[in-house]
């Protein structure tokens, strides 16, 4: 048996991933250890009640409830509490006494990067994070240095477990919003109160992260444009279902051009978007994850995986502890990552995607030209548009739909690319027209 | 403007790779020096004949046939010329002259890997190569880094988009193995010696990248495995579509356990396997690669894009690049990977997979009891088998099938997990009873 020194390793943090972490580097130590080339000796994990119930059995030993003087005999400390503070503060500390970080803090990291970064980077230290987004899925060193050296075009991301599987669920059976979130909650996938997710709130702090790297710019949580999946129907869903489309969560983190001035920017949002069937993302059933990167010269890349999970996020969570061990044991400095690009986060109305856009309107001659009128006067061009008084997959025979009015007809309109601005217009414009009996649903079809 | 000090950047070779990485530091470099922090002057590009075809225009003045004095003048120089020698010598040359190395030689990289990464290690400068392996994919920072701290179970790679072109041209359209390389040859994708192709060897030489990273233990590329898919038939692809399956051409690496012993060692193996229309590899079309990893704690991961092509590798190469540039103005020495967990790889013949074995047997009373008790006598467990005279999806109506000798019938039999010593000995008591006509196909099913 080789005899290695030991690097002190201080956990903040006995959660569902902390916890996991504390198991997995106790019962593989000897074997990290031969990877990194020194001992990680786990000094202590830091909790608020020493007693408390944890997911898994763990020296007692171990706890203690005096962070700071934990965080201080660290050579490094894994940040996995939580929460803005004390975590902010508890990280600060960290970096300032010249120990490198490691965190799974996406809501810290989206609201207080650029500062903690700044701060690794002062002393030499450095900042792990590729449990914060994606979970056990690789993304930030492929985002960070693989395609260091290309220029992202556009990130479609599956960044959210439980509304994957609501949407999911509401695709493959059929079910309304609230019985397959009722689903999620009994199986676990979504916490008693779901806020977070279904509200977007989680994928909007990933998509920032996401953001940040692609486009070597700070993107503040706050100008992620954000909509969650509570107003998505299980009408929606089947009409989409009926088009070749699966409504699906996306995170888009996408370069945008200023068709006036020409300059470069960015858009990030989150909202439910219709994707094609033929689209790799479709393909992303239950609570997995996955981000779709287009870059201008590796093309199109898929990363997949388990986006949450306290095993499977443990997994990313020791491989940025390795990744600092080693570089200890080299003995260089943090190598930081670029931040100085600038690009301005665009308004979401200056954004362009397409449309798909579903009408009741009244069944009389002439209102398709209104209708088209309407979308012309506003420069947005129409790519399809599909009229059915009966379902459009008519059952056999001529019996007549029981579902739709006699008197009105639904119009399925889908756009070529249009700005946000453009389209809210036009659809304010089709609300307040006498042939428009409701605009229905308008939903934004992504991936194309 | 901001100033930076340059990092001298030397190429050697200026194929459709080499000539694409040029291209893209000249056109980009402005872009490229705010990421790293300092510039990225291209001085020199090392070729056979200056006056070549090149794919892409570059400056006259770059190229030189001296690159050894090109070598010396270097920061970081990027191989790829290919092939063992010189690439081998060049590169030991820039390592112990304190230069980074980026390259994308996989053949070298499988065969001599050891004595470069040593090398690097002796001077404290880093050998980067994420292009060596899935072409434009991160698979080398997500095994070698984020991975770290986990333990793989298996990899199952799509890692030759030659032969993914061909295999899913004869599942697609029902092309033979003939017709379906005559279109990858008119298409580009196979070259006009398509040996290293469809025989494995370009695969098995990624086989054994991808193994030492996840496995951290030197796996020569001798000990890979190797067939490639020139035996695949028509019939065989048609009857595993039939039975729900996809033909693949897999690049596998596997951790297994001596059943008696106890003790660990890993399997690296390629060949056509047949893999379940549901697994994600399925879905990989044409000359797209896909690496799909199992770890006991992150779960199952996959990683999908483009695994070759110029434009597409160069991407990679760059990545590489501004890796290695940050880690010079941070000013650490390079950080290694481990090799020293000593993993033997164990013979193929211990290796356990499932098979589907294809037989014509007489079709007379009593040949299902002589067949099942060769599978049992070699202590070969049997999951499913079907028998059929006719094919396994008849024509409408009563016609007899012209395809099946009426004195025969055909059996298909999948097992459970088996050793190869056991099937191998099990086809052959099989090849050898009087009650079988012939042993059509033996496939291995992987992905279960």
């Amino acid at each position: 048996m080789i005899e290695y020194r030991n690097l002190k390793i201080a956990l903040l943090g006995a959660g569902s991933v902390g916890s996991r972490v504390a198991q997995l580097l106790l019962e593989h130590g000897d074997e990290l250890a031969s990877r990194v080339g020194a001992g990680l000796e786990l000094v202590g994990i830091a909790v608020r009640d020493v007693d408390a119930e944890r997911d898994v059995s763990l020296p007692k030993e171990l706890f203690t409830t005096d962070a700071e003087s934990l965080i201080l005999s660290a050579d490094i400390v894994i940040e996995l509490m939580g929460g803005i503070e004390p975590a902010r503060s508890y990280i600060l500390e960290a970096l300032n006494s010249g120990a490198d970080v490691v965190t799974g803090n996406k809501a810290l990291l989206a609201l207080h990067g650029t500062e903690l970064f700044e701060a690794a980077e002062q002393v030499g230290a450095q900042l792990y994070y590729e449990a914060a987004a994606g979970g056990a899925i690789p993304i930030i060193r492929p985002l960070r240095d693989s395609l260091a050296g290309d220029r992202v075009k556009r990130i479609l991301g599956i960044v959210n477990g439980t509304t994957n599987f609501i949407l999911d669920r509401m695709d493959v059976d059929g079910d309304t919003l609230e019985r397959a979130l009722a689903t999620a909650t009994a199986l676990g996938y979504a916490e008693a109160d779901p806020t977070a997710d279904i509200e977007g709130f989680d994928a909007a702090q990933k998509a920032a992260i996401l953001a940040r790297l692609a486009f070597h710019s700070a993107v503040p949580v706050e100008a992620v444009h954000r909509e969650g999946i509570t107003s998505v129907t299980a009408a929606q869903v089947e009409r989409a279902r009926r088009a070749g489309y699966v409504v699906k969560l996306l995170a888009i983190c996408e370069r945008v051009v200023d068709p006036v001035t020409g300059e470069e920017g960015i858009s990030a949002r989150v909202h439910p978007a219709l994707v094609s069937r033929l689209h790799p993302l479709a393909a992303v059933h239950g609570a997995k994850n996955a981000v779709f990167v287009e870059a201008e010269a590796a093309g199109d890349l898929m990363f997949y995986g388990a986006g949450a999970g306290g095993l499977e996020t443990a997994s990313a969570v020791l491989g940025d502890l390795v990744s600092a061990a080693r570089r200890h044991v080299a003995g260089g400095p943090g190598v930081g990552e670029s931040f100085t690009a600038y690009l301005p986060v665009v308004d979401i109305g200056k954004v362009q995607t397409r449309y798909q856009i579903t009408l009741e309107v009244i069944d009389q001659a002439g209102v398709l030209a209104t209708i088209a009128g309407i979308f012309s006067d506003h420069d947005v061009s129409v790519e399809t548009l599909e009229q059915s008084a009966a379902p459009v997959l008519p059952a056999a025979g001529p019996v007549a739909s029981p579902t739709s009015d006699p008197q009105t007809a639904t119009l399925v309109i889908v756009t070529h690319r249009a700005s946000e601005e453009a389209l809210a217009a036009t659809a304010a414009s089709l609300g307040g027209n006498t042939a428009v009996a409701s605009v229905t649903s308008v939903m934004r079809v992504e991936g194309a």
